[in-house]
């Protein structure tokens, strides 16, 4: 067996069953080990940002990692900000790496560059193969590592690929247990034990349905209200799954909502800070006068961190999600005439199927969606944990793959969708069940948003410029066709229901870019 | 002044008249300023892949560095292909990259990553401001180290951008002057007078008319061979200018060339490698039995390092080109039928106009134009000197904004095309004077190539689907024409040749998709 083989047995094993690749001459030998050890599927993608961005949808959906293989430093570097948003939400990714042969790094050839340092920044873990004898430790040691909720990065020189390894034995990653911290447990409970108002903030796979209904349990005992990270890699929504409201994006709204509370416990997630370091305001949002308390478990236990949080606090048993406080919100009828972003949104959430994903990379459209969403039927949502825009794409390509028998709804800015569009290609490649609804607003409205909060009235002609995207005005439906995706275009209520129900009900790829 | 201003004055000062941008939150003072400083023109890229191949391609043709202005770590991760080529290039690029404020990065807030380990493997220069009233100095500093031939990266924190700094001093960076080794000429010079079989290496601005007009000069003296490096960022080629063999991609061949040499004087350029570790090749294309000598200069002062050298020998004075040796391949007539890549080389070869730019990312296309092209009128050549794929589109987008009296031609493989395709948008949005030439292959061939090259004579069916654009095809017309660029596609000699002459003709940016 030659080390590519080793390598693609070591994962085979330990379950990896798909690959998002762009490869090259450095990948060759694995590339053609896809064929000889059978178990993963190779995608194509036609540029890495795609790669890792739906390694990420598919690890947020299946909890365990995606495979990429990336051609050297400058195919890392193209997966970069990708990985940084999976990095940021916390979700496992195994980058494999090709590298110059051994021998062949001192030579500095053209493509030489220090893998290892780029790869750093967005790594949890990250090792370079040094023989092929120890080529399965390492990938084991990879997807163990990875496994924990990490982009991990294994760097491969060719010449280990390549090399023969006689009798190999192939190893097994060790898998960590599930780890909670029973004391903070108790403390939590103590402090929710309060006639102070008091929240949970929840992150991570505390927002999995579980979890959600154990915190309901926790706020039918206590009172708290339950409150989600702001932008959450995934989260549970929709009917009979207890709503959290969302710290919100802007500072004054977020220090309003959370200056309320006097305990907060915090389950997945790190204290809430701002997303910008913003003029007048601090990075903090909560302060020395509250009670905080963190539940300290790994993102695998959380959902059962809060049951036991649950039970320590005698809260009662199964809730259904009404008894939850559901926010009562109902979702209007289906609007007519001019299509809005907030008419858009309330028609996804009417229209949006049971059981289907939606990746909301709807950035400054997607305000009225959110709270709506939560009289929907169940789903799950996606949100940009990293904030590095261009995920959403890649990620319904990777989630669609995950999760073949749901329908994938991409709820989709214009600007950040510019940033990975070859992901149609492979929607339409794979024939995967994607709908993209693209907020075609034409330009990028959080930086006019910014100009306003600055009070700079009529920004100069070229900081203007530099928010509009109208000149000339992004035609999607031809560049999706172009791609393989059959696109239309809608501007008004009626187009955009008929359409959007009509892509759902066929099977394949749509696009439809909604006009405002 | 505020620390914003006080950057883009520097930067005015010193010459920097385009910043390539795709700004976010982090960077609105620097956007303002902008307008508040007239004398940098932003454009904006809808990728940041897009503003850093423009910078490169901008820096290659005026020899000073353009800005960017990226926004934090995933903007520059977007950035890194491109800036990669950039650096191997020697390419003046100067990046200014917008970090959280200072006293926010402790928050570590979705977006914070490190900025100055990820800039590191792409950066020849690069530091962090720390205060308002050093802003000036950094960034003159980092012109100065650009101008070099280097990339710098400028990390600017939003609290520095946004200070107030009475009266501030405006830096004037510090040039260097020219710089050249006598000894290394002299010691070249007693290398060429040999009776042994002999060559030039030139690469980077040895490349130049008068580099080469001097190399002829040497030629003409000695009966030295003139090579060039396998991939300049730029070279001047077409009748009148003396021409060089570029040295072959694959080993064997390049072996068998650069083994008859008994002398080998290297100008702008290091040993020339292996551009992959291949197996039973070694890195070094020279060996122990060759005399090598290296002519030590500076980028800049390499065409008169040539004209020394030249002087040195007591070479005759000015050369015309057909003396130098011209290679006397003649263009063949225009042909017709089927359109094929080597008929494309010979129609591209045979209308491109005087003075031409061309942008040649055809990779496996381009076989039949690179020594045709000797023949053509004078052009400048532009080449992918680190090997980082997607760097045509953005690069043609710089060359056309640093060159608007010339035509621009970017003869452009899709796969590559793929990766930093947004650039399109760009060349609409400027009206920019480039014609795209698509090599619609719809495959990675030179991954089939590497198959053929390690006798594997039937792919499995993963490793075949890795290599296949086809499914779908890519319809370049419509994407194009989304984007704003006229496109069309065309299959035969006669429409190719028709339509190159139109593109040629009409103002704009123009799109041909050729289909092999």
């Amino acid at each position: 067996m030659i080390g590519a083989e080793i390598l693609i047995k070591t994962a085979v094993n330990a379950g990896i069953e798909v690959c998002f690749t762009n490869p090259g001459t450095t990948e060759m030998p694995l590339v053609c080990a896809f064929d000889s050890i059978p178990g993963i599927r190779p995608y194509l993608g036609l540029f890495e940002g795609c790669c890792t961005g739906a390694a990420d949808g598919y690890g947020r959906m299946t909890d365990k990692p995606a495979m990429t293989l990336l051609h050297l430093g400058p195919g890392l570097g193209n997966g970069i900000a990708n990985l940084h948003n999976a990095r940021r939400g916390g979700t496992p990714v195994l980058n494999v790496i090709g590298e110059h042969a051994t021998w062949h790094r001192a030579a500095n050839a053209p493509l030489t560059m220090d893998i290892a340092a780029l790869a750093d920044p967005v790594s949890g873990w990250q090792r370079t193969c040094s023989t092929t004898e120890t080529i399965s430790q390492d990938t084991a040691d990879a997807i163990a590592a990875a496994s924990e909720g990490q982009v991990v990065s294994l760097i491969v020189p060719s010449d280990i690929q390549w090399s023969e390894c006689a009798d190999p034995k192939i190893h097994q990653p060790k898998f960590s247990n599930a780890s909670i911290d029973k004391d903070s447990i108790i403390q939590a409970a103590e402090m929710l034990h309060t006639e102070q108002k008091s929240a949970l903030i929840l992150g991570g796979r505390a927002l999995r349905k579980e979890g959600l209904m154990a915190a309901a349990r926790i706020k039918a005992r206590t009172g708290c209200d339950l409150l989600s990270e702001r932008a959450p890699a995934r989260i549970e929504r929709g009917t009979g799954i207890p709503p959290t409201e969302v710290i919100p994006y802007f500072p004054r709204q977020a220090l309003e909502l959370l200056s309320g509370y006097q305990v907060i416990v915090l389950v997945g997630t790190g204290e809430p800070v701002t997303f910008f370091g913003w003029q007048g305001y601090p990075s903090r949002l909560l302060n020395d006068t509250q009670h905080i308390c963190h539940i300290k478990s790994n993102n695998k236990s959380l959902p059962q961190a809060l049951m036991d949080l649950a039970d320590a606090l005698d809260a009662p048993g199964k809730i259904t999600a009404p008894d939850a406080g559901s926010s009562k919100i109902e979702i209007p009828e289906i609007p007519t005439g001019k299509l809005t972003a907030n008419n858009a949104g309330i028609i996804l959430a009417a229209l949006q199927p049971e059981h289907a994903i939606i990746v909301n990379e709807s950035i400054t459209s997607g305000g009225a969606y959110l709270p709506l969403a939560v009289s929907a039927p169940p789903h799950t949502m996606m949100a940009l944990p990293g904030g590095a825009i261009g995920y959403g794409m890649p990620c319904a390509v990777g989630a669609a793959i995950a999760c073949p028998q749901r329908p994938v709804i991409n709820f989709q800015a214009d600007g950040s969708a510019m940033y990975t569009l070859q992901a149609l290609w492979m929607q339409a490649r794979e024939s995967l069940d994607v709908t993209t609804l693209i907020c075609s607003n034409r330009s990028y409205n959080i930086l006019k948003i910014e100009f306003a909060r600055a009070e700079i009235e009529t920004p100069g002609p070229y900081a203007q410029s530099l928010t509009d995207l109208g000149n000339p005005a992004i035609d999607w439906v031809q560049i999706s066709n172009g791609m393989g995706v059959p696109g239309i275009a809608v501007d008004s209520c009626e187009t955009l229901t008929r359409e959007l129900k009509r892509a759902l009900k066929e099977e394949g790829p749509h696009l439809i870019e909604m006009v405002f």
